[in-house]
């Protein structure tokens, strides 16, 4: 691999079912066309897995993965992929996660980690430099994620080791069971931790000693100056102190609460009128300490502990926005000790908070509404606000006791199996439930939950309600300055230019995923964009074509592109470009976004025609697809008769 | 100050007393003689202090120092230094913390800062740059150490600042009043928190933005890579990864545990049977998280949290190994949630861990004696092992309260006050509580604690028991390779040579204490000398003569005697450089040190010999001071008739 940096050059291939592993050089073509992270997830489960298998069968693979700047200095080079074939949807999964581990893997000397098989009785994963060992994990089983990470710690004698982790939930094959690393943080949505357990894979645990070579330091050195000096002086300082590094998410409560998109009573509303009650500034009487990812500018994240009343000892980093959500607004829960200790039990059984929450949500739905009775949901009768029922449900789900078995699918199955009209009220895309953030208020957001490749999440497509800077360069050009600007700033309530502002956005996000840096600086703040990200690549790399910010565009397309071919081949098309009609039928009750829908089809057929799918079917256009070099996807979609015309 | 590195050239006088503040150059005469921290604070009090003055009153100055690496790329170069006249002892006071506040304080502009007068009502100092300001500390008065750091965040709008502040206790001039800073740190010892609550200063709060000159970047950068390979590799990366990045200071349990030398029951013995109870491997159960000061190699701190249990819901930072005994084995406490406790009682009012425990373990003795009856101390019947005793005098002593009032002064003034043959069991020197070593089972320490110029303590002279490399070198070229071994193997239960070890180990951490760096670094694992400070000095700086490592040891020599010649004018001489019968006295009942005690006159006798002191008083010969060039404090001496011929 002489003269590449950035990348290790190699990647490893672990089969549980045999027990054997094998080293692989990374493909120089896969650096050029795919830059690593996402896109090499992309390409590689799209050439090993076979449409139709089983998410929870030994076929399935569990992928993590690093890319071209993970474990070199510049901002939030911590991130990590983990992806596979979904448990929760059936469909692309993939959730990514901070911490410390992604840079221990690159220094161990992989760009990532394949593994596949089951292996027959519970075992971890220890990787140290060239040392790669399946070990015995039978004294882990059952025990909490903060438990396995100390556990492994004694195992291999050395605390420095960073670990990803599955707790209970995962081992129960819950379906939204999420991997976390370095204590507090989770790649949370899609059930990536399901894959771990049905794979009796309780841990991958990595201690690297290598270094990454930098193709030209001395260029490399003043991009990330440069990045560093706009996430520390001029326009970005103030919110890149004050807010994020002074709140982290949880500072999204004021804001969301301002433009009425703070999902409240399962997406009923986006006005919580108790938000203050559970904001930023509410968490900073109970934080006791700031945590950061690796190497990041930012430092959005934090720990809490209660000191007192109830819930009083619950110790636990976040909650996240999110969280606050899918435990507090969104169930019409205030009690910040009551949400800290909920998010601490999905933190501890490994669950995602997300999905977690919008299925209770669901369910004190349903409830209410006369759909269920006591006797269809286990003795259950759900309240609005009903801490204690909330507390219950997530040990019984994470235990899989009682109705907390059938909860465990996710929600859009537990209705399916109660039947009875509840399936309306299940807030979801692919069978994701939605994240939060309600499209009525903010338009794009809509269009991105409904094509998202993943599911109902912002994290793949959601566009700022203020301009974008290279959103604007590249519809200036494209479209006149005066055309742009209606396209391109992002007034939320106008669903015109949305379908080519997500279809942008969506490309972009998949540069910041493949290399991996973080949304926080390419989002809000937006400290960096393709004109720093092409010579931070080019000096890094030291590969012409990812110096160039149209060829880096391009690949960002082309990852986004080959996940929705995944989906294809797995035979999801345009029927799951929705929503619920919550959000299309609906108007918005209160709040600034008050009256309002999403117009969704107006936005879609924008979007379709950009991202180049079939109207009709959705599936991925011949064209677009050979422009984009993915041919061989091409016929292979051809052959299932899912490929658009 | 063109051509000096490391130093900011500049340190800031503030009167509170008149509210006026200047900034003057620091001297380079200065820098050449006295390098920084503890050698700037020694000449800055007894150029600034008139001998008599009450520790107490507004005349008495407190000073923050740092040194020339502090803030710089290198090992623990987060060092502070808090001197004072001393309210517990009345002489020599200072006591050194880590954390983070010491580089802001350099990047601020400024080597040091040293306060006089006393504010009217209740104040905080806010240095921001050039800012400084003498600001309202009103509603910051009574709060917890932990509440005042979050309130200064709140005041200033800007929770990166980093400050020294005192609790409830500092506030009511308790005279073993600690200061803390970054949370959990503490600046322990002599009182040094009375001093500023005299001056009505409840904090001094920092943010520096300055940048740090290097004379020669390459060469500096050298000896950082040779002194973090020594680090991190060969010999010493076990000692430094398992034993005290795993465990901190609390792995001296087992280690004293296992020579004799672990204090229990007010220092009777050295054996404490319950050991294995409170070491560091009983912490890891409840640790929660790391924690390091600025630019540390080694990084000794953690967070614990007691999950259960009575003293369920306790979160703080430590316990050190020293409060492991002063609230744990002395006090004959095995119950870790309860020490885990009192020591975050002790951090929150900001007191001394290892004098408020041992005034209790005094207590304890002298009741247990018959010496004292329930009605001479406020009603208490103190046993051994009695939690809610300790747990209750700690509160009674910060808020000087009933008996806490008097005990609040220190135990040697209480047992004067009580009288009743109770001293003879307050195990301390020249006033200071003996901190957690035994000179019966090491001998050496033994003459350290009775030498120490700010009394009982370990931190200016303790040899460790091994060879220590640089005073092997050192005392091969003195005595020839026989003799040398003799006397620099440090044969723990042999006194020969410990005079010449204890002098020499003393200059050199004057130098360490100086730069300012850590002793975990200096003492053991032992990954830098003089011959790594010289060249690390040189390159930083660029002043020729801290490159010299003879000038170093002899600077580090001069260090010393100035504090010596300090307590010397307030009167204090050889009388105050003795030991507690206990050590010379009453043989060790068991254990490795069985039957041993401190042959205290042999070791010193050899001590006073190489310090230069006379035999009769203990005053500092002329002819040593001329030698180290401190003609002007013999000349003083000699005014008052405390100079020894």
């Amino acid at each position: 691999m002489e003269g590449i940096g950035g990348y290790a050059g190699r990647y490893l291939e672990v089969d549980l079912t045999t027990g054997k592993h094998r080293v692989r050089d990374t493909p120089r073509a896969w650096m050029r066309d795919y830059v690593g992270g996402t896109g090499f997830a992309a390409r590689y489960l799209w050439d090993h897995l076979t449409p139709g298998i089983d998410p929870l069968g030994p076929e399935n693979v569990i992928f993590f993965g690093t890319g071209p700047v993970t474990g070199t200095l510049g901002h939030a080079t911590g991130r990590l992929v983990v992806a596979s074939k979904a448990p929760l949807t059936g469909i692309w999964g993939e959730s990514h996660v901070g911490g410390q581990l992604a840079p221990e893997i690159k220094y161990a000397g992989y760009d990532f980690i394949a593994i596949t098989g089951r292996a027959e009785r519970p075992v971890y994963l220890w990787i140290d430099d060239d040392h790669v060992e399946i070990r015995d994990a039978s004294h882990m089983w059952g025990k909490t994620t903060r438990e396995t990470f100390k556990l492994i710690w004694e195992d291999v004698g050395d605390d420095s080791v960073q670990s990803a982790v599955i707790g209970p939930a995962g081992e129960r094959l819950v379906r939204f069971a999420n991997v976390m690393v370095d204590f507090y943080d989770a790649a949370g949505r899609t059930g990536m931790g399901a894959v771990m357990g049905s794979k009796n894979l309780k841990a991958v645990a990595v201690r690297g000693s290598r270094g990454i070579k930098v193709a030209n330091f001395e260029e490399f050195y003043e991009v990330i100056q440069r990045i560093y000096a706009k996430a520390t002086t001029g326009e970005w300082r103030e919110i890149a102190n004050d807010t994020i590094r002074g709140y982290g998410t949880p500072y999204l409560i004021d804001v969301m609460y301002s433009i009425g998109r703070l999902p409240t009573k399962n997406h009923w509303t986006g006005v919580f009128p108790e938000a203050e009650k559970i904001n930023g500034e509410a968490l900073k009487a109970v934080r006791i300490s700031h945590k950061s990812c690796f190497s990041c500018f930012l430092q959005c994240k934090y720990v809490h502990h209660v000191d007192s009343g109830r819930f009083a000892c619950t110790l636990t980093g976040g909650p996240e926005y999110e969280a606050l959500v899918s435990l507090g607004t969104n169930v019409m829960i205030s009690d910040l000790g009551a949400i800290i200790h909920a998010n601490n039990l999905c933190n501890e059984y490994g669950m995602d908070v997300i999905t977690a929450g919008k299925i209770i949500s669901w369910l004190m739905e349903v409830y209410e509404r006369g759909l269920v009775t006591e006797e269809d949901i286990g003795g259950l009768r759900p309240k609005w606000g009903d801490v204690d029922l909330v507390i219950d449900l997530l040990h019984k789900m994470a235990r899989r006791e009682g109705i907390g078995d059938l909860l465990a699918e996710g929600a859009l199955r537990a209705a399916r199996k109660i039947g009875k009209g509840t399936e309306r009220y299940v807030i979801h895309v692919k069978g994701l439930e939605a994240s939060a953030q309600d499209g009525r208020s903010h338009k794009s957001i809509g269009l991105a939950h409904a094509v998202n490749v993943r599911g109902a999440d912002h994290l793949r497509g959601l566009c700022t309600y203020d301009e974008l800077p290279w959103a604007v360069k590249y519809a200036y050009e494209r479209f006149g300055e005066e055309e742009a600007k209606r396209m391109v700033i992002d007034d939320r309530l106008d669903p015109t230019g949305k379908g080519y502002l997500t279809w942008l956005t969506e490309n972009f996000y998949s540069i910041v995923d493949s290399m991996i840096t973080c949304k926080y600086g390419a989002m809000w703040p937006m400290i960096y964009y393709y004109d720093d990200f092409a010579p931070w690549l080019k000096a890094l790399t030291g590969i012409e074509e990812l110096g160039s910010e149209r060829r880096l565009a391009l690949a960002g397309e082309r990852i986004y592109m080959l996940r929705r071919a995944f989906n294809a081949r797995e035979g999801v098309g345009k029927e799951a470009d929705t929503l619920n009609p919550r959000f299309t039928e609906e108007p918005m009750p209160e709040g600034p976004g008050k009256g309002q829908v999403v117009e969704l089809e107006v936005m879609l057929r924008e979007y379709y025609e950009y991202r180049g799918l079939d109207w009709e079917t959705g599936w991925p256009k011949r064209s677009k697809l050979e422009q984009l070099g993915l041919t061989d996807v091409a016929e292979e979609l051809a052959s299932l008769g899912r490929l658009g015309e």
